[in-house]
């Protein structure tokens, strides 16, 4: 058992209240929230928070953990070059055995940025798995079908192999995106959805040209298609979500669905800036995502939030949208809904150890005048102290 | 003496390469940049960069340091009751002790982000110059005057002064901005730029509505205005400076001045994005701010250098603009320009020993593909190893 004291904690079971609870993990699970107790067990580890703040850890909700292969190997240039001269060449030549060790860089700059899981797409999955259970990581993988995959059963396969191997492991049905799939393909992914009764996600509306693409090869936005086949008729979502119409919002509200934002990733690769403000208005559920290192480039939880609500606020032109705590949830709660971790989601009893300590003692937290936006408006990784998944410390004190 | 060896050095002597020099200090000086000496001198302490990149210090070449007082005291709220609720009842209140207190706290968050100089603009200015004295700190104060102050003459009495009272401080004419400042009170700047042959800098095109008031005002934009009173006949800059007419671009460029970015305050407060890729295509000078915590409200100039050319490239929506290297030699020397401080703008022998090393080590430096893009686009004050300013290190190892 190992105990936290003496601190904060932002647990979520109430809105974002800070309490002064202790908080207990036994094994991989919490298993007490509350008050300084007269009788004590015996610890393993007892943990002086000194005023520091536990909270549920981040959930990067969409990330390609292994595309840290590719950080600064080709960035300022136009978006389609990028890829086609630069991603897709030298993803061909990635082996399984250097997917691992890329995973492993990923995973360490998660767990240095105070996340705890991550909703993945790539390839290799087997090597991806290792990687994660290796590193004691908590991941769930989205399915990646597109054209180029030769056997389009791997899809099924995968989803009952990965979801029953380990319990750090699961894996949530999808495909790559509408513009690299073909309808064949999709009506097979609806199919699944259907036959599992599974929500389903992919990449979609990231940009213009993808969205007016989809309109001209199949006459209706990427949101609407992948609806009217059936694939969102038991929820999921879309990574990216940044050019919506209103029928797409619609569907989003109608099926639950939950849109991944990626501000860093669209920023940089010049895409856009998604409607988080409509988003929040229409009640859709939302989660925050690094997207691959190729892209962004770094996998910072604390960049990403701050540019959510930033970005936000320059769309609308309104200083007041946007407010820190409802980032917070986005990261926390949002993140682990979408991705089907409703085990990790808050921190309380029976709940996933899966948490992180904020050091409020570095001087961009003070003043305490609000410790929410302190950490999503001044935070960053320097302000990590300690990651927890799954009841075990993977990273303290850098 | 101190001795940096076995590590990288941008030294911005021969643009952004990258060599594997040693560098000696002595004092307050570097002394020594070149490959190990067959016979060495006595050092004080020897450092190993064990493959770690020393570079000039960033500038920070825009800030109110005391209002980290203010930080996340009233975010989320639309810019004019922000101003005028929150900010200015609350300054008015603040002492010179507090004062004192709350710059130390920001030059410890400068140190923490690699910065080794401020170019800052507040108030009580002696308890100002005492915190960054006792600091160790080197700053650049910018006349703040505007129609609030009693004695107008302030300006000059600060600028004779602050410019011979300690080799940490100077001071740079300027005043606050045409819409806190009457056109008399403007006339004094200008005298005074014309008595002192000195370069003047001021808020200037900060939002849509500074810009247009001023026009109503005065029939012309903000630079229009301040070039038209012979404000820049010795050369200075506007800071912020979001909102550019051609006009205002061609006299930056014919005067020389230079262009402070505050990119993550004009995001937040909703102001908008600087025309970035405009200023480098005529060759104006940059430089990078964090303007102050209570906007902000980080101090922190690895998410400003990330937001300069992510914003430049979602601006153009063309990913290829403003390359990183481009946005270190604003951190770096285009700073050092604007404030005056040309003893610290590289790293060569007689100049000020104001230096970062940044830690090449964490995961997301991996892998070293490009360490100007690994710093500028994934960087994060995780990697700031060891901050020294004028040959002391002041910050170190967190």
């Amino acid at each position: 058992m190992i105990r936290f004291y003496n601190g904060r904690v932002l647990s979520f079971v109430n809105g974002t209240e800070i309490t002064s609870d202790e908080v207990w993990t036994d094994g991989g699970s919490i298993c007490y929230v509350g008050p300084k107790k007269a009788v004590m067990p015996q610890f393993e580890r007892q943990i002086d928070l000194n005023g520091d703040l536990l909270l549920p850890g981040f959930k990067n909700a969409h990330t390609h953990s292994a595309m840290t292969f590719l950080r600064s190997m080709a960035d300022d240039m136009p978006l389609d070059r990028w890829l086609n001269e630069q991603v897709f060449p030298r993803e061909a030549k990635l082996s399984p055995d250097m997917l691992y060790v890329m995973t492993k860089l990923a995973i360490m700059e998660y767990l240095s940025s105070g996340i705890t899981s991550s909703f993945d797409m790539y390839f290799h999955n087997d090597a991806y798995v290792k990687a994660n259970v290796d590193a004691g990581f908590r991941t769930v993988i989205c399915g990646a079908l597109n054209n180029f995959d030769r056997d389009i059963t791997a899809l099924e396969r995968e989803y009952l192999h990965f979801n029953d191997c380990n319990e750090l492991i699961s894996y949530r049905l999808g495909f790559h995106a509408e513009y690299t799939t073909s309808l064949e393909r999709m009506e097979y992914v609806a199919s699944l959805t259907h036959k599992y009764k599974a929500p389903m996600f992919a990449h979609s509306s990231e940009t213009k040209g993808e969205v007016l693409g989809c309109i001209e090869r199949h006459g209706v936005t990427p949101t609407v298609l992948f609806d009217k086949l059936g694939m969102y008729d038991y929820g999921g979502g879309g990574f990216h979500c940044v050019y919506m119409s209103d029928e797409d919002i619609d569907i989003f509200k109608r099926r639950g669905l939950c849109a991944v934002l990626n501000p860093a990733s669209n920023l940089k690769l010049a895409s856009g800036i998604a409607p988080v403000t409509r988003f929040l208005s229409e009640g859709i559920d939302l989660a925050i995502g690094t997207d691959g290192a190729a892209s962004n480039n770094a996998l910072d939880f604390f960049r990403e939030m701050y540019l959510v609500t930033a970005l936000a606020k320059y769309r609308e032109a309104d200083a007041s949208v946007c407010d820190a705590n409802r980032v917070l949830e986005m990261a926390c709660v949002g993140g682990a809904k979408a991705m089907g971790l409703t085990d990790c989601d808050c921190i309380a009893t029976g709940k996933k150890a899966d948490m992180t300590v904020i050091n409020l003692h570095r001087p961009n937290m003070h003043p305490l005048n609000n410790i929410s936006k302190n950490i999503v408006y001044a935070g960053s990784k320097e302000n990590v102290r300690l990651t927890m998944v799954n009841g075990k410390i993977l990273y303290e004190n850098g």
